[in-house]
């Protein structure tokens, strides 16, 4: 297939690597200039085991990209997804497939906006990779993708998009409800991400809290009211004991969540599109939620004392 | 008179000097031993615009004093208050009056527990110090003294109280209604503290904080709902703009306040007798307060992360 990777930092490059590799024809297109520049001049390097590969790729700005592609993979951060499907509506054009794995509530919504509902496959990853530098990434372990198409009906192939995504052994399969998949993954980012930010701790220190338990059930309460109220299925005790799994020292313990490397290299956060995207839609449907609110506001004082805008 | 501080910190010390200085009979209690030792052994050393003096003065552990007095002025800690209280049983035997200046709210129902109503008197103060070290105060500014007694018909001699402490120059008046005072200080304390020791951040950086009013409106309007149903008079607009005028770097602006200074010397915080009181007293009078609620978890859960137990 022909495809583009529109946000091809550190999960969009890991992703790009392996679908080139698989056969496909692949562009990594990003807002970042010194990245594509440096995949332009000396291809994406892959930090793997302490080994480093350096593999050429095609990359580009997004209005440098004049290409039409099959499939366009969305990993932009939701933030800045409104942008970037602006920046790409010449490619837009021919109706491509469209597959959105970025983290976070709401993408959906942004995307129909430029999308016909029928071309928009939405899911989750538990892939992981981190942006090492410009034009490198250092990349461990081994995820696996869920995935559904947002009117299944109406949807062309998408057990071509599977037999693509797995050839290149990203490992997908289709998910009965992915939108309980997103809350699902949302609800855990909006405990760990949040509160390891907030209190600038790892995964385990959050673990190791003898309030753990209340902090949690403060923020998916309100995640389950709000979900039941927005017909979407979501259980937040099974959400909690997924928490409760990422404590180990041999699972994520040791972990800094992303929101605390956004924070700590002054990038805003996705917080928008975590807990306040639950307080807004609370909001909405008259349905309370002060906690996600709340955290939502502190997270958003802590980037303005870090001096992001 | 014969005059005991209970709880002879910072501020507990500063109002002991100038009682002594004009002419009452005072003795310093408090539970630190190191500098009940050093005020014993040296003296009081009280640093002022640079300079240091030395004040002999009368300090003892609690279980040491076997004297009885006139009036005790609680300056203990909201959350070492019961105990204080507890340990100076044959010093309330005589009925002395008893004046509470120390922060938070709920002090009087402690107090209450162990003293008569007819003998307490209540109150706030702007009063500050600083202790330096064992045996050691830093002072700067000076300050004044709201106090009421708690049943007003019955009290003995109020007047008698106000002219002792006029006499010693800490600017007394009677408060028309103490304990609106209490909360009015207690809901400053519950924005500026809390936040600043949550964002570890002084006076002039909350207040530079784009959304530093949906943060303080989120926890003085929970104030104003239980303190209605309550009975306490609390007005959020007028503790907001209180809070407003301490933001100028020659007000209290490069100020951190004292929860942020006992996180940081690893000391528990007062915030079960602030946000947290309010939290509690909301969710016994059927009046939500999740705001402060979340915040005192947020407190305790930082608390935990410094090690303080």
């Amino acid at each position: 297939m022909k495809i583009a990777i529109a946000g091809a930092g550190a999960m969009g490059s890991r992703f790009g690597v392996k679908l080139q590799q698989a056969g496909n024809a692949v562009t990594l297109i990003d807002n970042w200039a010194d990245h594509v520049r440096a995949i332009q001049t000396n291809g994406l390097v892959v930090t793997k085991d302490g080994h480093d590969t350096v593999i050429p790729m095609t990359a580009a700005l997004p209005q440098d990209v004049h290409d039409t592609f099959d499939l366009i993979i969305l990993f932009t951060k939701a933030m800045q997804m409104d942008h970037m499907l602006q920046e790409l509506k010449a490619q837009l054009g021919n109706q491509p497939a469209v597959l959105v794995l970025a983290n976070g509530i709401g993408n959906v919504e942004t995307i129909e906006r430029y999308v016909p509902k029928q071309n928009i496959v939405a899911g989750t990853t538990v892939w992981s990779s981190s942006l090492t530098g410009p034009g490198h990434i250092t990349v461990t372990g081994s995820g696996s993708i869920s995935l559904q198409a947002i009117v299944p009906d109406q949807f062309g192939d998408l057990d071509h998009i599977v037999e693509t995504l797995n050839g290149a052994g990203l490992k997908a399969s289709p998910a009965p409800d992915v939108l309980a998949a997103i809350w699902k993954k949302a609800g855990l980012n909006s405990v760990l991400n949040t509160y390891c930010t907030l209190f600038d701790c790892n995964i385990a220190e959050f673990g190791a809290l003898p309030n753990w338990r209340e902090l949690t059930a403060g923020v998916l309460d309100e995640f389950q009211a709000v979900a039941t109220a927005a017909n979407v299925a979501f259980d937040a005790q099974a959400d909690t004991d997924l928490i409760a799994a990422q404590f180990a020292p041999d699972k994520n313990g040791e972990h800094y969540p992303s929101m605390h490397q956004d924070m700590a290299n002054r990038r805003p956060t996705e917080i928008d599109f975590l807990n306040g995207y639950v307080a807004q839609l609370g909001q909405k449907l008259a349905v309370p939620a002060p906690n996600n609110a709340l955290l939502t506001q502190l997270i958003h004082s802590q980037e303005a004392l870090h001096g992001i805008a």
